[in-house]
């Protein structure tokens, strides 16, 4: 995987049409993330209507962020685990969590940075914090399940 | 309250444009959440964009729904211990947990239930449970803080 193709990029059509990630889900957020060295990182814009009350952004678009960067963050860790690409392994949430420490302001770029806490060839355990402008607002964990066959 | 009013109809226009359950927010979910006797409840039928694969619900929605059916939960809750309602007491989600027992089959309404674990003048923390077609699919907390004054 190059580094300057996002992760999800790389994830066969048949499981792309996420809400959140999905490159072929037109009316989706079509989040990207990208390794980064010892981490993996993505930005997000939310739009004027991605708001909680005027001025700060919706919990709910937060979660989802952090949700799919999860994901796709457990991609990126068993590839570097090794595991062969083809077809590149695919992640779901088995369980979120989110605080949110702080408002998030609208009208600014969000940053999500993941980093692997844990890891098994089932299972990657992802810390992510979330800012806007420097500031972290919100940190969360997902914990990625490989996709389960039934699924796909 | 009326029974028949939901929670979030009565939010003044000011804190009502939330995209997850604002009634002042077109382009957003519009969720609202109805106290019923000891329990919350809400429902919603995803969009066919709201998809994590085909024929299954996108995690960051079903996080979302769980995190404003809590937020409201946290608003009847105030007021069944007796809080006067004008104006209305406005939750905001402190923290948010979802664990994904099961794939969430799309083309079904979902319901969430939501019960109060906890409660205290500040907060108040939800346990929600989301169904389709009457199997429990996740279950989430949500720890509902009070709205800050410098929010509004």
């Amino acid at each position: 995987m190059s580094a300057e193709s996002s992760i999800q990029s790389h994830y066969p059509k048949a499981v792309a049409q996420c809400f959140g990630c999905g490159a072929h889900n037109p009316a989706g957020h079509q989040l990207q993330s990208f390794g980064r060295g010892d981490h993996t990182v993505a930005h997000f814009t939310p739009k004027p209507e991605h708001m909680a009350i005027p001025g700060f952004v919706y919990g709910g678009l937060i979660a989802s962020l952090i949700d799919c960067h999860g994901t796709g963050t457990g991609t990126w860790a068993a590839l570097n685990a090794g595991e062969a690409g083809d077809p590149i392994p695919r992640f779901v949430t088995g369980k979120l969590e989110v605080s949110y420490e702080k408002p998030t302001p609208m009208g600014v770029e969000l940053e999500l940075i993941g980093r692997v806490r844990e890891q098994s060839a089932r299972k990657v355990v992802v810390d992510i914090e979330l800012s806007a402008a420097g500031v972290v607002t919100a940190e969360g964990t997902v914990i990625a399940v490989r996709m389960p066959e039934s699924w796909g």
